[in-house]
Formats: structure tokens, C-alpha cells, sequence
């Protein structure tokens, strides 16, 4: 479903509607009325023509999602409200972020201790990839896997469009969800994900739509804050590298914004400053933010340094620009030296940028002592300080996928 | 095995060769007495070197199976015929179609009622691809995994005849065979299906040999008419589209032949009319049939209307006649206005054509609404109608592999 | 581990280091102390910023293998060992690969016996891949599925390091480690395995590095030795074919040298003999060696014929010797003829070489009997012979790595 990405399972008589059960009014990604109407029509026509094929509960929760269509009610702990499909980072309020974290340590509980969990025993979850991106469709089918579930693997998902096999995402997904009960979904467009969660009676997962969203990822990033420094009320996060293009910045700055005295720090080149819709939005909401080029002062402040990649093309002919940003907006020993003994330096992952990785592809009989004496935005001698969070990040990935499968397939 | 798809297991002291029992006799695939003899002293001399390592269940079904290349009995309902290998559509007769199609309709059951059926736990199947088809292979695991069994995957297959590694396709199966319990084949040349089953002492299943067989998605086609019809006997179907060249559509006259007072109407362009050997089968068959170009009349008499697409280059010069076939066989709402309340569409799907599709291409914020008013082979308002059985039609398909992979691995 | 492949588990007081126990001393891939030094500092500080987030099962392992690092403890049964990586063939010594084929002679069993072993139930093996190599990656996920473990896949691991997501391979060691229990690597460039056990923390296997190792195809050439001679001290073993450049010939030679009284043959062309390395380890570790050009003579006396392909771009220019080489050295119904009934003839497969695949691919309507009149290097009327041991050794890899995952995972 588009316009309501919960409903309410059957379980009281009436609806909750409570102050601030605004999911979706803080969007970005607001879309016309005339383009909802004509979705919502024709997903209830669709809806209707089938119901002869469904089983009772797929015929319940529609005519549920239906309803909670004009409604937009929020998620309420205890009311047993259904995560229907994950589109966008701003479908959470802190509310459902705090619930589905409290999912996601008890998964971490299950795939330390528990050897073949068979929560999601008899699932099955299709990854229906339009573009490879191996990390996260690994972390996806490792948390399918970890719970019991099973997987339908696809990185080849461009072939249903082809041009031999012409066919709308629409129809590719109808097919699919026959042979599955939920679909992970890469996609190159932006919106697809929307469409594809419009289109499926099961549940949808965008697992990066192109310059879009990729919600799981804007998820995983507050969560490790959550975890490692035990807040997120009253932090601080330096957000450093390339933020005008940055999608993973950009999405944790909104999300941050929904957590009380935050204070974002903005260490980036000029070239590649933070966009001003992002700041006005911050502003918006109470979050205080400041722009700073001094990589040590914002870091020695910080709960948070949070790294990421700069890319060469976004400089266009200034390469001495380029250059000079690289050499500036380091994560060394040097910076960890300024920073507070609490604090953790976090990226996205991969950390070199291609620059690096040119120079040391050249180099043979390399080794990784050899690498770390090379120029990387975080450079290699920084992985044994504990503070070191860029692993951990990555394997909390797997513990909000975990979650989010199971919400989404068992409810809360 | 070659030539003989089915074998009897041991549970009668004698065998039965009732008449009729000629399922190959109809077969379009006729090889020479010549191929036969040698594959099969070349299949018993493989099986002479290696039945010290075979378990005594393999010794017997090979045994069996030898003993059965003679005799060419069929299938017979309750005396425990055990079906081997699925390599065309023509090995079927009407009994065996009948008892597939309820072994299908108790996989719905499964499917729809049971979280996680165990029914071929333990087992393996390899989909074996020499050309990537993600749709049939996504529809084959899914119907493994939902029994409980397991996958190894290959859209890579290609690799191992390639230059570097040049394989015999009877090496690879040799080899692969080692591995897992059944093979699922998808192969660019003709008769490759044949030659795999030949040299494998499991179950191989043919999904889709170039432009050869798919005899699944056959077998789906007309299981799709008697769930949605209720019945085979006396059926009227109108085909449409590029009758000349459609894999699927000739599949589907051959196996409505084995059915009574079945009346069939051949809707398409005058370049791509269906060819004459399958007309004088048709007529030898005592099916009735004739050509029409006026689709709104076929489409009110008819039980089934299966629509197919229609490719630009099978029109070489002549793009007016293109344009002319395009607009002219289109099922919309029109075509709906007319069939009968009881009648179906069917279309094995994708069902753009490639002009269509390059056109809904070149827009951007298109929407399912939008690609509505778009033409297509079958417009998507027709897709709410509760006779639009396409997307059903694909579904089926996963309860038809379900099906083939209980039988060729438990038996009946 | 690098430079320690086994650490012992505290189920004794004090460590065994018997007389014999140097494991690597005989390894072709010494590295220069500077090397170890560095990178086993490396592990340790990475080991213990990354304590806090281990298992108590993960630290204690740890600790250990560092231990172990210096006293380089060998192998001994009953003392449980734990095997942690599979790096290279040089890493088992003869007690070691004796304790291993007796595990593979039980997986034989399971996987004949049992449907649907459970022994790695719940357990997880990441495939990754960075070259495609169907063969080997459907060999040891059959392998793992099997015995009940799960599976990720890829063999699009090259991906990881492309341009756009430049990462090292220890940066992504570190990332798939979070989602897998035990990574079986291929990748293009000799030492990658090494380096990615140095990084893990998890059990590694190498499944073939560039023209570095290839251990589980060493170690199945030697078990099915056993399994089909029945011992390995006084075998004779001709090798023919292409023994410069073949990484499997020149393996299984080193690996024979653990044993008593071996006699091995060379014959091979001029151009691509044994090179004098292996001939003066040979010699250096008693094992008779004598070079040959008559196949027949050589076949007349040898319990194993092992054939390897001979590729044409190894004789540059002289096209004429590689014509007189591939006339020569194959194996055909003749040299058959000339061996001793309880020998067999080996081959690492795939068998063609690619003038015979060129010269098969011409032909239309090819029948096996048809390729078995072809030239190869083995020709197919050698399928049918008992002796004919080549399929039997493929499916012997399925054993071999059913052990090796058994051992990695769940120890002796």
C-alpha cells in the first residue's frame, strides 16, 4: 500500500487516531492526490477482481489497508498495528523506530545464542534485484536464512524487462508474489519501490530504489547509534564527506530530526555541501545544525563522526578541489586522538574511495599493514581502536532486516 | 530416458501394454531407429560400468527402465507407473494429464493451507540454465522450497561449455547429477532436454529447450482451462496473436487434441497464421477448427480467449501490416463487453508488445494508470475483470511444478 | 589463520608437540617472517577491539589459534584438534588426511543413506565467489545442504571491489563474516584465501585461487586414490598430459609425497613437462619419479593414469608439436586394453580440450555416439569401463567437502 504503510489488525472495535499520527505529512516525497486517487482506485478494482482467489486472512488485511487509507493512523504499541510494507525512512516516528530497535536487539539475542531459529520456518522471501548489490542482498537472505526462512534469489530481475520480454513492473511483480509471501526489492528507479508495495497483496521491502530511498539502511544507521552510544535523544553526529549527494547523510539527517536536542554537525568541501532543503528542514523541527571545515574541532564534540565517500565526477574539472578535499576530511589516529573515549566513527561502507583503491591495485604483494599506511577516508590504523563502529554498523544491518521480516510476516 | 518416459515399478509380476499405450507415436520429434539404438547401448553400457556404485533403488529403476524402452507401456492409474523424466508435452495422454492435474489441485491445498510442508524434505533439485529465464526459474524453486526442498541454483550454466572449460553437455549432466536429486534444464538448442535425460540416472525436467518444448508451461495452459472452465471435453478456444511462431500456442493445439469435440479458432495476422501441420493434425485428430480475423466474434463464442504477442520482426518489410496486426487483435474492454460471463483470457505472459513497451519507456512519472490508456495486447482495464485469469494462469504454473517435482520424486 | 591452520581446543592441560609436527615446513609458500610478524599484530589488535562483540565460544577460540601460532602443534586424533581454515594442500600432513577420508568414507554413507541429514542445521556457508566457477560452487553447496546447512550465494563477489564500490578484500571479509558461519572462497588472485583467513573469524576454505591452490580438488584426487586402489603407500600414478602448467598434477604429486614408497611417472610433450621443483621435492622426500613418453608402457604398470587437458596456447608457436601432442597422449579403448584390471583411469574434468570442443560445436545433430568417435582426451568408449574412475572422483568432491565442512563447523 502507498498512502499507508500500516493498518490496524482486527483486535479493538475503533481506530485509534492519536495526536500526531501524522506518518507521512513530513514526507518528501508527497505525491499528487490525483496520482493517489487513481492508485487507490485501481488497487481496490484489482483487489476486488481477486478476492475470489485469496484466503481469508489476504481478504481481511485488504479491506483493512483500504480503510486505513483515509484514516492514516499511526503505529500504537499494544493496539497491534501491521507493518505492511518498508518504503521510505519517513513512514517511522520514533515510536515504531524505538519498537522495531527493541525487535532488533532481540534478534541480535537469537542469532548469537539460538542455532537455527524456525521463527520464519515456512516462509518464503523473494529477492528481486534489478541491479547487483551483493552486500545487501546478503544481509537480506542471511536474515531470512537466521530466522528459518527460505530464499528466491534474483539479481537478474532486468531480464523480465527487456527488451525480448517487455514487461511493466507491475506485472513482473503480480507474477512474483504468486511464488512468494514477501519481496525484497533493488531497483534503479526512484518510486519503484512505492509502486512495486501498490501493486503486491504481500508485503514489500525497498531495498534501494536509484537516487531514491533505502529505508533499511537510514534504519540500521540509528539503530548503531542507538546501540553504541545508548541514545538518541540529546546527541551530537558530525556528518562529514560528500553531503549534497550523500543519499545515506541525507535520510539520517531527517530521521535525527525526529529525536529531541540533536545537534548535527556539517564538516564537508564546499563543492559538496549539505543542500539547503535539508538544513531548512532541520531548522523546522528544532534540530540545531552549524557547518564547520574543521574535521578535528567537530570531532572532538561529537558522539558520532559519521564518514562518507567522496567521489571524484561531483568535482567535474576542479581536481585541484577534489584533491584537496580528500587530504582534508580524513579519519586517522589523529582525529580518534581528539575524540571522547564514548564516542564511535561510523560509515556506510565501502570506506576507500576509487582514488585509493587505483593505488593500491597497482601495488602487488600488498598486505593489509601496507594498505593501512595508505591514504583511505578512514584509514586502516583506525580498526583496532574500539571506537571503530563501521563493522558492527554493518552487522546491525542484519539485525534490523531480521526484524523488519519478522514484523512484517508475523506482526509484532 | 529417452524414449521411454515412464517405467513401471515392481508392484505387478507382469506388465501391462493396454492399447492405445503409444505415447510417443504422435510424437513431432520423431528421431531416427539409428539415434535410438546408439543412445540406448550407450546408456546401458554407462549403466553396465556403474551399477557397483548405484543403490539397489537405482540398480532396479534402471533395470526397469531398460526393460521399458521396448515396450513403451503407459501410464496406467493405480498400477504404480512412476513417471521419470518431463521432456515434452506429447509424452502425456489424457489419463496421465488428468492424474497430474489432481496431484496439482492437492498442491493448492498445500500451498494455501500449510506454513512449511515437509513433503520432499531432504531432497535436492539443480536448475541447470544455459540462458538466464527468471520467471520459470523463480517458479521451479519456489514450487521446490515449498515442499521442503532444497536448491542449488545456475543461470551460469553456459560456463561450463564454455571455451576455457569446454564440457559435453553429457559430461556437465554427469557431473551435476553427482550433486542433487533432480534437474530442472533450460538449454538454448533443441532437443538438449532429450540428450540430459538420456544420460542422467535422475529426473530431469525440461524447461524450455530453445525453440523446442516447454512442457510445463503446456501443461499449465490447459490445467489453467479446466480450473477456470471446469472442464476440457467440448471446449471452444479462440487463439490470437502470431500463431506462426508461438512455442506456446502450437503446444497448446497438440495437447487439446487429446480432448473431445473441441473446437478451436485461429485469430491472426495473415503473415503469422498458424502453419499446416498442425491444422492437419488438428483435423486428424477430429478437432474442429477454424481461422477468423474478426476477434470480437471468436472472442463471444469462445470459452478461452489465449491471447500471444505479436514481435516486429516476424513482419520483416512489411511494418503496415505490423501496425495494421497491432491495433487490430487487441483484447480490451470492448473484447470483454462481448465473451461470455464464464469465459476467460489467458496469456502466458509478458503480454507487452516491444512498441508499447518502448513507448510506456520514454515517459517519466508513468503510472499503472497511465500505462492503462497505453496499448497493449491486453489493456490493463481489463485486469480488474474477474475473467482476467492471466496473473492465475502464471500461478497455476507453480502448482503444476509442484506437482511434477512430488511425482518424479516420490512417484504417485 | 595464516601461518597456524589448527589450534587445539581446551580439552587437555598441557599441548602436544611431538616429533614430526611441523605441518608447514614443507609449504612452497613460505612468507618471509616481516610478513607474519605484521600481519598476525594486525589480527591480534583487530582481535581484541573486537573481543567486547564475540561470543565466549569466539574469544576463547581466538586466544587460542594465537597460542598456537608459535608453538605450531600438529594434528593428533583424540586430542581434538579443531581444523580452522583450508588454505592450501601443503597444510595436512598424512594423519591428518587419513582422520579426514575417514570422515568423507561417513559422509558417503550419510549422503546415500539418510535423506535429509540435519548434522548443520541452522548453520550458514557464504559462497563468494569472485569468478564464476559453477562446477566447484554447485559441489560445496550440495555439499552443505546436504547436511542440513544453508546457503548464501554469489558469484558476483567481484562486485565488492569493482570501481563504483571500491573495498578491499578485507573489508569485505569483515562485512560477510557478520552473515555467515564459514566462507568458501574463489577468487582470481594467488594468496586472496590466505588473506581472507588472516582476516576472519570464521572458518575460510579456499576454493581456488588464480593459479595459486586449489586444496579440496588435491584432496579428493587423493581420497579417491584410496577409495579405488584401496591405499596410497606403493601406488603408481602416471600423470599425463600437461604437467607444467597444471595446478592439479603438480598438487597431487606434492600430496603423494607424504607417502611410502609411491612411484610416480611424468608423460608428458617436450614443451610442457614437470618442472624441476617438484621433480627435486620428490626426489628430497624419496619418492621415485621417471619421465616417459610412451603412454601405453607407462599405463601397463601404473595403478592410476591420471590425464589432464593439454591447452594449445602453451606451445605458442609450434602448432605442430601441440597436433603431435594431442594425437599421443590420449587416452583411448587401447591403452585401456594394456592396464591392469584393478586400475583406474583419473581426469580433473572437464575433459575436452578446446580443439575437440571447436570441432564439436561445427557439427549439428552430434550424438554422444557421435563424440565418441571424436578425439578427445579421454575418448568416450572409455565411459563404460569399471575403470573409467573420473565421475566416481567428481562425486567423491561432494564427500570431501561434505567432511571439511563438517570438521570446520563442528570439529572432529
Amino acid at each position: 500500500m502507498s498512502s499507508a504503510m500500516f493498518s490496524m489488525r482486527a483486535s479493538h472495535g475503533t481506530a485509534l487516531a492519536p495526536e500526531g499520527s501524522t506518518i507521512l505529512c513530513d514526507s518528501m516525497y508527497n505525491k499528487s492526490d490525483f496520482f493517489h486517487k487513481h492508485l487507490l482506485s485501481f488497487k481496490r478494482n484489482h483487489v476486488l477482481s481477486n478476492l475470489a482467489h485469496l484466503s481469508v486472512s489476504q481478504r481481511d488485511r485488504i479491506q483493512c489497508s483500504s480503510l486505513e487509507v483515509e484514516s492514516k493512523r499511526t503505529f500504537l504499541k499494544g493496539d497491534k498495528f501491521q507493518l505492511q510494507d518498508v518504503i521510505e525512512g519517513q513512514q517511522f516516528d520514533r515510536d515504531i523506530l524505538s519498537a522495531i530497535f527493541e525487535v532488533a536487539r532481540e534478534m541480535e539475542t537469537i542469532e548469537k545464542k539460538s542455532r537455527g531459529s524456525q521463527l520464519l520456518n515456512g516462509y518464503l522471501m523473494a529477492t528481486l534485484f534489478y541491479e547487483p548489490s551483493t552486500r545487501t542482498r546478503l544481509s537480506f537472505e542471511s536474515a531470512m536464512k537466521r530466522l528459518g526462512g527460505e530464499v528466491l534469489t534474483t539479481e537478474n530481475a532486468r531480464e523480465f524487462s527487456s527488451a525480448a520480454k517487455g514487461e511493466t513492473l507491475e506485472d513482473t511483480i503480480r507474477t512474483v508474489e504468486g511464488y512468494t509471501d514477501i519481496i525484497v526489492m533493488r531497483h534503479f528507479e526512484s518510486g519503484a519501490a512505492r509502486r512495486a508495495a501498490m501493486t503486491a497483496n504481500i508485503p514489500v521491502i525497498n531495498a534501494g530504489d536509484g537516487p531514491g530511498e533505502h529505508p533499511t539502511q537510514a534504519l540500521l544507521d540509528v539503530y548503531t547509534i542507538q546501540r553504541e552510544i545508548g541514545k538518541l535523544d540529546g546527541i551530537k553526529v558530525g556528518l562529514v564527506g560528500d553531503l549534497a549527494n550523500g543519499r545515506t547523510v541525507r535520510s539520517l539527517a531527517y530521521l535525527l530530526a525526529k529525536y529531541n536536542d540533536v545537534k548535527v554537525y556539517f564538516v564537508s568541501p564546499e563543492v559538496v555541501k549539505m543542500k539547503e532543503d535539508i538544513k531548512e528542514y532541520l531548522t523546522s523541527k528544532g534540530v540545531q545544525w552549524e557547518e564547520s571545515s574543521d574535521l578535528k574541532e567537530v570531532a572532538s564534540k561529537c558522539d558520532v563522526v559519521y564518514q562518507t565517500r567522496i567521489q571524484r565526477e561531483r568535482f567535474g574539472e576542479r581536481s585541484d578541489l577534489y584533491e584537496e578535499a580528500r587530504g582534508k576530511y580524513i579519519v586517522d589516529r589523529e582525529v580518534l586522538d581528539v575524540m571522547q573515549k564514548h564516542a564511535v566513527v561510523m560509515h556506510p561502507l565501502p570506506r576507500l574511495d576509487e582514488d585509493t583503491l587505483e593505488c593500491i591495485k597497482g601495488l602487488t604483494g600488498r598486505t593489509p599493514w601496507l594498505e593501512s599506511v595508505l591514504k583511505s577516508l578512514i584509514t586502516v590504523d583506525v580498526d583496532a581502536d574500539p571506537r571503530a563502529a563501521y563493522f558492527r554498523q554493518a552487522k546491525n544491518g542484519l539485525y534490523i532486516r531480521m526484524a523488519l521480516l519478522k514484523l512484517l510476516l508475523l506482526g509484532w
